[in-house]
């Protein structure tokens, strides 16, 4: 295979990159931004090579333990538990929670091979069993894999004792964090429910 | 900047791609597919390294002159001049046309801020006036960009002697190469008039 083909084949493990736009993407590449894509190939290399999952947070990080894992300022009793990175990013801007965080990487959807297994729970109990934690607040997504995985994990920190909330429903019925007004996530969060 | 923030940034460079696209394409890379990303990035750079412009038809490839320029069984006479790689690939898909091709990489595009002077036309102008091409077949889309470069570039080449015609008008008006069926193309390429 040429360069150019393995360059359009390479571009497809992009999701929603079908042939059509993996080659749009590598002419482009190529004819209109060669520095950019040099930036590109780098970034990806880099990324790959220094991020991995905190031992805490569970979140991409360069150093074992992440530096919001690390911050004093923060309250270690409280735990809040996201689907991923970007929901993490929303309820920071928020400015509304001081805990610190869990993320899940991902949400149970048997339709995707995604189960309890696959989510690595045991990782978080471990956590959220650390003696400190007082309290996990589940912040996942009010969509059906969202809520499906809240009831699934809230029942099995429960079933070890540990004190579960919910963030209420003031998101709306079907709609995901990353896409939603920060007052709405503020408004939730401070209305969260005992489970 | 964290090095995931550089790859959200990075991944910016692709057409079509904002800041929502580009952190769930750096998520997905980073979580589900880590190998895909690896070849990605070095074929990233690969290709940036390797691939440059074939010095007669100005595509893209890892020699000075490419395979299809150098390949003897092919009509030298016959020079058809289209837009990009992607409808060079189509023309040769047909398996109506056995002469040489020029890929202008673009289109006079005013809005876009592409002349004729961005499209480098002298390169064509020198490969078209090499004494053996006899007939420059102008396979431009038809849409208004690809009209408009078809007329400036076959009054240019007109005026220096060479004889010029355009692929016929059986690709749907409006309708791009790339996405058309062959046999249209192949229509287009026999029914070609006289400019």
């Amino acid at each position: 295979m040429s360069p150019l083909d393995q360059l359009i084949e390479a571009l497809r493990v992009l999701p929603g990159v079908g042939p059509k736009s993996a080659q749009r993407m590598a002419y482009h590449l190529l004819q209109r931004d060669r520095q950019g894509a040099a930036r590109l190939g780098a970034s990806i290399v880099t990324a790959m090579e220094k991020l991995k999952h905190c031992q805490r947070c569970n979140s991409f990080t360069e150093a074992d333990v992440c530096e919001r894992c690390l911050n004093a300022q923060r309250d270690p009793a409280l735990l809040c538990v996201v689907e991923m990175p970007a929901d993490l990013a929303m309820m920071e801007q928020t400015h509304t929670y001081k805990g610190l965080y869990y993320v899940l990487m991902g949400r149970i959807s048997p339709l995707d091979g995604v189960g309890p297994r696959e989510l690595q729970l045991e990782k978080l109990i471990d956590r959220a069993s650390d003696g400190v934690v007082n309290e996990v607040i589940l912040a996942t997504n009010f969509t059906n894999e969202g809520e499906a995985t809240a009831h699934y994990v809230g029942a099995v920190l429960q079933a070890r004792g540990i004190k579960v909330s919910r963030i209420a429903r003031g998101v709306p019925v079907g709609g995901e964090l990353e896409h939603t007004d920060i007052g709405t996530i503020a408004q939730a969060l401070v209305e969260r429910r005992s489970l």
